[in-house]
């Protein structure tokens, strides 16, 4: 097997020069790095990551999977699992699982055999059973006792949210909640329920999927039925947006006829007119604590299965009054 | 080195399962699933993928460098380019350059270690020199004539757009441009000068980044200078939605006082009110081409590099007036 001496002789360069290369840790120049390409290809040289990740079965990649960056909060949480992982130097696999338990597993088994380090896993599926054995980080959503998760504390989220509609003059209140298999947006639900207990308000509760169009078409709908209600929490930004373009449809102002919160604190939810108050999660820090959490458990230096909560903050802009009741 | 039978043997399952196991082509059975794991990690045997990574070079991974995933153009992007690499067996590595030469270069040679298949890249700097000897191809953004590139027709979108400002009444137009250092901005204000050529027209042009807080405040200070102005086109969505918040925030009326359109047709510009007529690039198009043209080139089939440009489509909506001039 050739070495890395045999490249630096045939590439006709110093040892050094062939090691900064592969380690990209400083300046080589054109004429060099080709020479050194070619004689890589004519020796069929192994470098060192490559041999290690055959014989330790360990690579320096790292699977996430989520449902899909399409959803504006995905794109963020995205950016801050690269980041972290470039910053100990990983690097990210992207997939994208449509929510389908099905792809999902083809994904897990598929990372496996590409012997990535660990895997950070937005799965849909309550009660996860691990088929592979690799470190996992569940992320934004619990999926199995065993797994560690990172997560926002969505049941204070939703009571914030509540209570806040509540104080500023809210009687009638609907929660436009995520889908049911989510168990953030049971969570959320909680919340809701939590905040409303013992108080003097009418309730109604349905369900939307995390899409505009389809968060719209159900409010509109619904609140045809229901015109008299003055509050909606709605269980993502995402539908809160499609709550705010079917009051617009209807004519009914915000905030003066109806309050509107939404929750993740996606960064476009603060340029809608008016401008969305929202529960912000940190997405940020959700991201770059599962990847060092997951970078953790790859090195071998985390003990225990943990689960980390992380608070979420009431963002107060246009979509909620400016004087409390009463 | 261990085989596929020896597997099969010591996990005590049939050739077929193993091989079943391997290529996610059926069912196989929770408890042959972690026997064969067992064995495989026993035997340390390195499935063929694996094994033809380093013989030939070349593995079923395909990078793609693009700049932000938070601007809200690339996740649409990112789901065509991984749902198509999905398709022909591949996966995609994300990386994401902040625009940054340095960063761009990094990635391209860390995949490069890693034998990625190929790289779909989005760069900022033209005239770029392939200094990997892989398969690429540039996204949305020329980079070399050597490296094949799918792009929309810039100058076409940027005339439709403000033919169509024109058409409506703006006798004034402010360009909010892109960064001088991206081709496709640079392209789009050409179509913009074309559109306006030998027309009665007073014209403003002006730089803004794709950002939306930052096009708010670059065009809140311009138009308090130029208050005649009474149509806009921006460069990207993103700017356009900076636009209209300016506009909201100086009390002018879209678009009875100020037309805009925007360039890129992200989906979230069909939520704001009024919701954004806009230059709808086929964003999954642009992907899923780029996509394709990288495998051929992987896989062989591709004879000559090619240039391949997909032209765009005005969506009117509601930021640009329903009735004609004069």
């Amino acid at each position: 097997m050739a070495t890395i001496h045999d490249v630096a002789k045939r590439a006709n360069v110093s040892v050094a020069t062939v090691s900064r290369y592969l380690n990209e840790s400083g300046y080589v120049g054109g004429k060099s790095r080709k020479a050194i390409e070619k004689a890589i290809r004519e020796l069929n040289y192994v470098p060192n990551n490559v041999a290690r990740t055959l014989s330790t079965k360990q690579s320096n990649l790292i699977g996430l999977i989520i449902p899909d960056i399409k959803n504006p909060f995905f794109p963020e949480l995205a950016r801050a699992v690269e980041d972290t992982a470039y910053k100990y130097g990983y690097t990210v696999i992207l997939c994208n699982s449509d929510e389908n338990a099905k792809k999902e597993q083809h994904y897990l088994q598929a990372l496996t055999l590409k012997y990535v380090a660990g895997v950070i896993l937005t799965s849909t599926h309550e009660g996860y059973k691990r088929h592979v054995d690799i470190p996992i980080v569940a992320l934004d959503r619990v999926i199995d006792e065993e797994i560690p998760a990172v997560m926002t504390n969505n049941v204070l989220g939703a009571e914030l949210a509540t209570n806040h509609l509540i104080q500023f003059g809210a009687t009638e209140l609907l929660c436009l909640k995520g889908p049911k298999q989510l168990i953030s947006s049971e969570e959320r639900l909680k919340g809701f329920l939590k905040a409303i207990e013992g108080k003097n308000i009418k309730t109604h509760i349905i369900e939307s999927p995390y899409e505009f169009e389809q968060a719209k078409k159900i409010t509109i709908e619904y609140l045809q039925k229901h015109p008299s209600i003055d509050g909606i929490f709605a269980s993502s930004d995402v539908s809160a947006i499609g709550v705010l373009n079917a009051c617009n449809k209807l004519g009914i102002k915000v905030p003066e006829e109806l309050q509107i919160v939404g929750f993740d604190g996606i960064e476009i939810s603060e340029f809608f007119t008016p401008s969305l108050t929202t529960i912000a999660q940190n997405i940020y820090e959700l991201g770059e604590t599962a990847t060092e959490l997951l970078i953790q458990q790859i090195e071998g230096k985390l003990l225990n299965n943990q689960n980390i909560c992380i608070d979420p903050e009431l963002i107060v802009r246009e979509t909620t009054r400016k004087e409390q009741k009463g």
